[in-house]
Formats: C-alpha cells, sequence, structure tokens
C-alpha cells in the first residue's frame, strides 16, 4: 500500500500520544475505543483521529469504535516497538543520569547502551546503573547496538559537536535535550526537546484562569 | 472579543513552537513571516497556521505575511510570558538538579524559586544555585510566589502525592516529568512530560528510514 509510505509528521507525532491512551484503556479492560475517546488524548477532534488511523489501514466499525488490541500492535508496529532500540546518552551530567535513571526508558524498549563523556575521570565509572565511556569508544559503542538512538545531554556549548560525533559514529536518529538549534545531514533524523514548551504552555492556561477568576490580586483595605 | 476565550488546546501546544521560531526568525534581522514559513515549525501546513493566528487577532497581509515583531508580542502576551512565573521543583534528585539548572527556564521568564524534597539532609544546602527546602516549608514558598508552576522531578511512586500538597498549597499549575499519570481537582492544570515519546517518534523515523535502505541486516556468505 503506496499510503503506508508517506504517514504526515503531524500524524506520526499523534501516534504515541494515542498509543499511550490505548494502553491505558486496555489497562482498564476495555477492548473497543471510540475516535471520541482518543480525540481528546491527542488534543484534536475526532474526525482527525479517523484520519490519522486510516494511515495505519486501520477503519472503525460504526457505533462500535475500534479494537483496543489491533491499535495497539497495529501501532506498536508501525512506531517500531516491536524490537529494542537501544540509546547512548552523551553527558554524564545531571541531566544523563536522570535520563539513564528513567524507568519509562527501558520500560518502552529503549534500553541505555552508555553513557559517553569527555571528563576522563568518569570514564569506567558506573552512573545510575550504566557504563561510562569515553568520547573515542563511541564508533565501537555505536558499532554494537545498530540502529541505536543518540541523545544529547550536554550543555548547549558543545551540543553540535556532540550531534557530529554521533553521526561519524554512524547514529541516524539523535535527541537534543540542550537548549541550542543543532543541524546535522540529509538521512539523519533530530528531534528537539524544550523542556521549557510545556511551561509556556502552563502559562497560557494560568493567565486565563487567573483572568477568569476576576479576583484582584491586591485588595487594599480589605 | 469571545472568541479571543476560547483558544483550542491545539492551538495553545503550537503557540510555543511558533513563538521559538519567531525568535529564530527575528535574530536573523527578518521584520515579516509567512504562513508557510511557520507551518513546518509546528509540523501543521499553512491553512493551520493562519487559522491558529486568527485566535491571536492576528490576520497577515496578503503578499506580504505576518509582521514578525507584532507576532512575537501578541504571542508572548497571550502565553502570559511578560510577566516572570516562578517554579517550585519537588525533587532534588538528578532530574530536578538538571532542571534547576536549566538554562532554558531562566532565559524564557521561569525562575526556579526553590527545590523541596522530603530527605533532611538535603534540606538546606544549594542545589545548582537554588535553595533545597523541607516539604513542610512548602506552602509559604509557594506564598511567597504568587501564580507559581510546580514541577514533579521525584519517582513515579511518590508522584500523587507531592501533586496533592501542590493542590494544597494553593498551586494551580502542575508540571509531571515523572513517568506516572496523576490527578488533580478541578480548577488545577496538570501538564505530562514524557521523556520516552519523542524515542517513539525517532524510532519511527528510524524504521522507515532503515526500511527505505533496503540493506539486509545480516547478508551470509557474501
Amino acid at each position: 500500500m503506496s499510503a503506508r509510505g508517506s504517514v504526515p509528521e503531524a500524524t506520526v507525532a499523534r501516534l504515541p500520544l494515542y498509543l499511550r491512551s490505548l494502553l491505558a484503556l486496555a489497562g482498564e479492560g476495555n477492548t473497543t475505543v471510540s475516535s471520541e475517546q482518543l480525540a481528546g488524548a491527542a488534543g484534536v477532534n475526532a474526525s482527525k483521529v479517523r484520519k490519522d488511523l486510516s494511515y495505519l489501514g486501520s477503519y472503525g466499525t460504526r457505533g462500535v469504535g475500534y479494537d483496543v488490541e489491533y491499535l495497539i500492535f497495529e501501532m506498536s508496529r508501525e512506531l517500531g516497538l516491536a524490537r529494542e532500540r537501544s540509546v547512548i546518552i552523551a553527558g554524564a551530567g545531571n541531566l544523563g543520569q536522570a535520563l539513564a535513571n528513567y524507568n519509562g526508558f527501558t520500560d518502552r524498549g529503549f534500553p541505555v547502551a552508555g553513557i559517553i563523556d569527555a571528563d576522563e575521570a568518569k570514564v569506567g565509572k558506573m552512573v545510575s546503573g550504566v557504563r561510562v565511556y569515553a568520547v573515542a569508544d563511541l564508533p565501537q559503542l555505536a558499532d554494537g547496538h545498530p540502529g541505536c538512538i543518540g541523545v544529547v545531554a550536554t550543555p548547549a556549548s558543545v551540543a553540535q559537536e556532540v550531534v557530529d560525533r554521533f553521526v561519524e559514529a554512524g547514529i541516524s536518529s539523535v535527541l537534543n535535550f540542550a537548549p541550542s538549534v543543532v543541524s546535522a545531514p540529509k538521512g539523519v533524523t533530530v528531534r528537539q526537546v524544550d523542556l521549557a514548551l510545556e511551561l509556556q504552555v502552563l502559562s497560557f492556561y494560568a493567565g486565563r484562569n487567573e483572568a477568569g477568576r476576576k479576583i484582584p490580586r491586591r485588595v487594599i483595605g480589605n
């Protein structure tokens, strides 16, 4: 099916949100789900959900909905979650250690293969149960974990250099946690995580709520 | 304008993406921007961008586009970024320290007011330049920073307890980094950050690229 080859980027970004919702529904014993139920999970309307799922070749039954187990299977396969994919973290600082220690990675099929760090004093040590390697060890580490994802958890000032090293080592998927924009050659996918982005979204709702309450910030003489 | 009161959730989630893009464009000296240019930043098409911006009361000029400075002003105001909003982090572990040390927070108007931790040995210490407070100090800390955002950076097992404490202290915006679903009463906004979500998106693209290359994983006798 040629349509399967061109899932829009915005749809791809919503698949993990649907999947999380489906896993929760399955956990509660639900066997079917409506497009309306999935809509809330991804912040879109039900017709967008039906469009998204049609890219995966999934069409619900009118009045019944979608089969939860089947959608989980389809979506996991589509997201490549049927196989494990290792993660190599650059940077053994607080963020690198926090990520190495984050249960959400290993639990969902992304075991951490190693941490690389430029600080020789850290090399060979275990951090959050993961070994720290020298930068020079990166090519060998990457070779040992084909298809692995490189995670940048260094200061912003060296993020581009780290990405270049990842690419040289043959890594073609990079997740950048450093607050700086990095570039990579064609064929390498880079995703930027912006930890402050959600704070901005919260700030929006907080502003709305404060305005809605219409409570004066300071009441003088009361 | 009544329309201004009901910006869809999906639009709100895209505002920070547009804003980041606009700031980069302004930094490069651009004074106007087209909806097509902004579309890429948020993974949507140009007509969706125009719809989103219309919620903010911004309508571009045909053949010219939108005024960059004006959009930055409008969007920052809409996101409540004109004022600083403090952040209180729960958990002085690796993740809490990494967040306290994350330049992206302070740079964008979210100074970290303090870290609270249940471990008395850490209370009173400075961590990434931020003071660690006891759990009992939370109400006073929250009172001193009206409208602050509570950030959960604890293990998943205590995340719900932390959210309850935040709510008791009058905090109505919570960002949860712990990999567990938490609930809060009506009127409290909770956003869940899922650090593994982007790994799933990368896994999708990596799978596609690997399939596209059509290189067999193992070639026997060759």
